[in-house]
Order: structure tokens, then sequence, then C-alpha cells
């Protein structure tokens, strides 16, 4: 059962080159200095590469929030308690949360996807129901989740995105909900990129000095007791993750391998990219990461990962709402790339 | 002549503290952890303040693109010739300009004017003709610029906010055009701050190794004989600014007056922030800093007037580009404050 991860990572290919070139000549030819749009201009050309279309236009934008429990939140790592998944998952489907108020402003739809919440939530036509489990087990007393159910919960990701694709997706945003989700992310972070734990743990949702050190050495413990072995993902994954951030690493492979830009949203965002780039090192060029996230662990993987941040507004929310302002200044970048006019067409003169 | 300039610093007021405590509390029981959206946050408070309304919304965006010549660029100061100054004003005119594909993006219309091009410009319904000269003179033979024309160059940007109020102005965005404004820009950024030239010079739209040295040449060689009095604000403009610089310090003034939120773009616009604030310190809390720069002498303003950037996005085009991405973010976050369930709208818990 795991081949459909392996296919998914066996069908991504490298980047566009001829269509990047195209991209990069006609950024060169348009009225402004060559390179003066910075970010907006490498951007610009990335998606090029990515889609294989030197001009193309975002119709379809998706953020896919995906949610899930963390059996950890027993030992107090959050300072919000784990009913609020569930809560702040109706207030998604209501449209008052702040990634729907982002996601109307910047044309996206949002894919709401119950990955493995700990409560029997209502039907709803626009939630996904891909719960895997009813929360995660206590890290610090085993695996948070089996291999099997770690398998299950990055497929889950990968279908998502593969139902969504008969809507369209043009491009798409990751994002999360999960109360205590920044323990296992900081667990993920200190494994992969072997960064000492109290480099890569931050405050979430907002502890105190005392819960800090606390979550500190819950992260410490659960490290120990799991032994995830770096090399291999989905032994860090199910030992000291969590579905929605297998969730979240499902839908980056799928991205990767649609050829679509994956927006990356803050920590739990990063965590999933850090394990769906352990997969294969051709996932990275897919990605573009929208924001750094205040909780100083996402720092860490960003170094790690090498990719730097289009935004740095000291977010630390998650849902998915740095990813959609990452996906307004992608749009903005083609449409600079589509709409510009060349020197040739103004009557411009260029460099003396 | 220069009492509408004083009658307009003498009307701004400090920003509604009730309006922004309002604003403040109502961030702190939307639906996420207090906090979580970092600058969005303090921005919303900061406009709540500007407006005195705590929960406004932005209809009628604006963007001032003033555009002047420069007699400094007879040095080589800059890798474009003078010509591209009205050739980009008529590539403005038919929307093919960076700054009109982003104004469109963002729901803002663009007002172009002429302060100071040093060609006769053929008329057009969109073009704004307050020329006061033909160009400045080159500043390093003499002043720029008489203290009568650079008094009419500010006096000409408070007008043209006051000529669009009718149409409405809930937001404007700063902009400018004009070859070689690099260099009077780096010349008052290096009077008002008192940082030595070489630490504010860039490469503007594109110099060598070489031509930065010749600039940096200029520019002290322009101080010394100029020697512009770093506490006169009028001065340091007429001395070694320009008529567009003149015209975004009277933009921005303008707005502070009509509790406008004033976006400021990138270095040019920052060294007529330097100027306006060089008037009163009450002009500060309406400005809203977009990006920083990739050129150098940006960040030097900015810890001068100890404003943080939004984006830092390796920008350096100008034209208001900038500032229409800063747009866009300060519609997030009224948005965000506006559209958001509170914890009780949404029956969300809150901190344990």
């Amino acid at each position: 059962m795991v081949e459909k991860i392996y296919h998914t990572i066996a069908s991504i290919k490298p980047l566009d080159e001829k269509a990047m070139a195209e991209a990069r000549k006609r950024q060169n030819n348009l009225t402004k200095p060559q390179g003066s749009l910075g970010q907006l201009e490498s951007l610009s050309i990335q998606i090029a590469g990515i889609k294989g279309n030197p001009r193309s236009r975002l119709i379809h934008k998706v953020i896919f929030t995906l949610a899930g429990d963390h059996g950890v939140t027993e030992e107090a790592v959050s300072a919000y308690p784990s009913e609020v998944t569930p809560q702040m998952i109706y207030n998604f489907l209501r449209g008052g949360a702040a990634i729907n108020v982002l996601a109307r402003q910047v044309g996206a739809r949002v894919v709401v996807a119950d990955l493995g919440v700990a409560s029997v939530l209502e039907r709803h036509p626009d939630l996904k129901d891909r719960k895997v489990a009813m929360g995660t087990q206590n890290m610090c007393r085993g695996p948070a989740m089996s291999r099997e159910e770690t398998i299950h919960s990055i497929e889950a990701g990968i279908e998502l995105v593969e139902e969504e694709l008969a809507k369209g997706i043009d491009i798409l945003g990751t994002g999360d909900m999960g109360i205590g989700n920044t323990t296992p992310s900081s667990a993920i972070t200190a494994s992969i990129t072997g960064a000492d734990v109290v480099f890569v743990t931050g405050r979430g949702t907002g502890l105190d000095d005392e819960g800090w050190k606390r979550k500190v050495k819950i992260i410490q413990r659960a490290l120990e007791i799991n032994r995830p072995d770096p090399k291999d993902a989905i032994d860090v994954l199910s030992k000291v993750g969590g579905f929605e951030i297998g969730g979240i690493a499902g839908v980056i492979l799928a991205g990767a391998k649609y050829r679509i830009p994956v927006v990356i949203d803050g920590f739990i965002s990063g965590a999933a990219a850090l394990i769906a780039t352990s997969f294969s090192p051709q996932v990275k060029p897919y990605l573009i990461v929208s924001h750094q996230s205040a909780e100083q662990g996402h720092k860490i993987i960003l170094e790690h990962l090498g990719l730097k941040p289009l935004l740095n507004l000291d977010l630390r929310l998650g849902e998915g709402t740095g990813a959609a302002l990452g996906i307004f200044l992608a749009e903005a970048s083609l449409k600079i790339l589509d709409e510009m006019a060349t020197f040739a067409e103004a009557g411009v003169s260029g460099k003396t």
C-alpha cells in the first residue's frame, strides 16, 4: 500500500528549463531595469518551469487546510484545549476564520479536510472526511501513529489533490489546523535537521516560559523514547508526527507530481515539507515559501531546505493564512510577466 | 507662498487612540491566538487610528506616481538616458508598466503627474500637468532647484491629493519616475541621516562598479558645493533634491492632514518621507512602509525613521510598485479585522 506514495514520487519531473528560459527572456525585455522586481521576477520564472508554460495564469487557486489532533496535548503543551480543533473546523466551514477571509481576498477556494480529528465531526458538504484515526497517540509514551496510519495520511493528502484536479488547480497552498501541532512539528524538525530541541521549539499559540520549558522536555522525551530514523521520513512522521502533517506532505508530493506550484505556509507546513523533500530532492523546486513564521523552528527548516521566504510578517497562525498571501504574490509575479509591455512595444529606450 | 505647506503641517493630528483601542480589543477577540497575525494585526490597528474608525474598509485606493527629470544625469549617474522618463509616462498612460499591472491587481487607480519632466509632454486626460520646471539643474554645479520651485513642488503634491479627495481616497500609495533620481535621493539621505555617501548610494537602475564610484563622487561633490542645512528640509530638497521628490513629500503631508494611510514605496519615496517627517514628527504615524528596497540607502532611511517594512522582495523599480503590494497587505489587515468571527460568535473556546 506504500506504492501510491512511491508512484507519486517517481512521477516528479525536473522543472521545464525551456519554459524558464523563455520566461527569463521576457522578464528581461519588459519595461523596467533587469532584475528590478527582485523576487517577483524569480518567482515568475520558477512558476514557468513548474507549469511548463512561460506565460501562465492562475485561475483556480486552492488552499488545502488539513486538520488533526494530537495525543501529546495531554502533556499540556498547548495554550488552547483540543476541543478548539473541531470548533475551528466549523468556523472554517462557516467562513469566519482568518483563512476564509484571506482566501476570499485572493480568490482561492479552501478545501477543509479531517485527517485525524479526535472527535466525530458533523457531516458537511464542504468537509472532506479523510479521518485516519481519532487523533494521534501521545508521542512521549510511544509512536504517535502506526506506520500503516502514517502511510494512509500521506496517501489521503495525495488523493485530496487528485480529487480537486477535476475542478482545476493552477496553484495550491498548504494549511493546517490542530491544537498541539507545533509540538510534533518541532520534533520532526529536530529529527530531520539535527538541530537541538531548544532551538526548534517555540511558544505555539502562546505558552509562557514555564509552558515552553515543559514543551521542550516533552519533545526531548518523545525523541528519546521513539528514536526516529532521520533517513526514513515515514518513520519520523509515524513516531513524532501527526495526521495533518502527513496529509500536507501528501499534498506537497501530489503538487509536484501534477506540476502545480506549491505555496507552503508556516511551521507545520514546513515540517511537512521536510518530510516531503526527504522522500525526493525533486520536490524542492516545486516549493514556494510564503513566509517565515514567528515560530523559531521555521527559520531552521528554511535554512535546512535552502529556501527563501517571500514574507516575514511575524505570522504564527497556520490554517494556510501565509500561503494565501503567498498566492497573491505568485499571481502578481505572473501578471507582471504576462501583462507588462516590452521595451519594443512601448517604444522605451534601453540602457545606454 | 509657503503658507500652504505650514497650514497643512499644522493641521496634522495625532492618531485616534480610542479607535485604536477598539480595533485592538476586536483583534484580541477574533478566532486566532492573540498576536498570531503579527504585522497584519498592528497594521489594522494603525489604520484604525489614522482613520479614526475601528472597522474601516478600503474602497478607493490611489497611487500617486510623480515624475521629474534631473540635471545631474549629464554626469552619467544613470544606466538609462533621461528620454526614458517621458517614454515611461506614456507607458503608464497606456497601462503597460509594472505599476499599472499591480494597481489593477489590487484595485487601485494610478494618478500620473508631471512635476518637472525635462521635455514637453503630449496632453492626455489622465496626465496631471504640475510641471514646475523642465527638470532640475545639475546639483553638482549648484542648487538643483530654487527655494521657490521647491516649495511649488511640495504644494503641487498637496494639491494633487486635494484634487483626488472628491473621487475618494481611503488609502494612498506613493510612487516615482525619474531617470537619475536615486542620485538626489542618496544625497538627501546622506544630508538628513548623516550617513556617509558610500553607504547610501546604490546601483540605481544597474550601474557597474565604475559607474557606482562615479555616482558616489558626484553626490559627495553636490553636498560639498551646496552644503544643505539638514535642519531645513526645504533647503536640503532645493539643493540636492528633485521635483518629484518634493511632490511626493507634499502627497505624504496631505495624506497625514486628511487622515489617509500613506503607503510609502521604496528609496525615492523614502527620501521624500525623510523630508516630510523633517517638517513634523506628527507625520510618521501616518506612514506604512511597504517594502525595503534593494537600493542600500533605503535601509538607512528606515532605520533613521524607526519604521519596519512589510515586504523585503529585493524590489528596486519605484513607480509605486512596492506601495501597491503594501496596499494589498493593508487591505488584508482590515478584512481580517472586519470579517473574522469572534470567539463568542463562532463558539470557539479560549485559552485554558
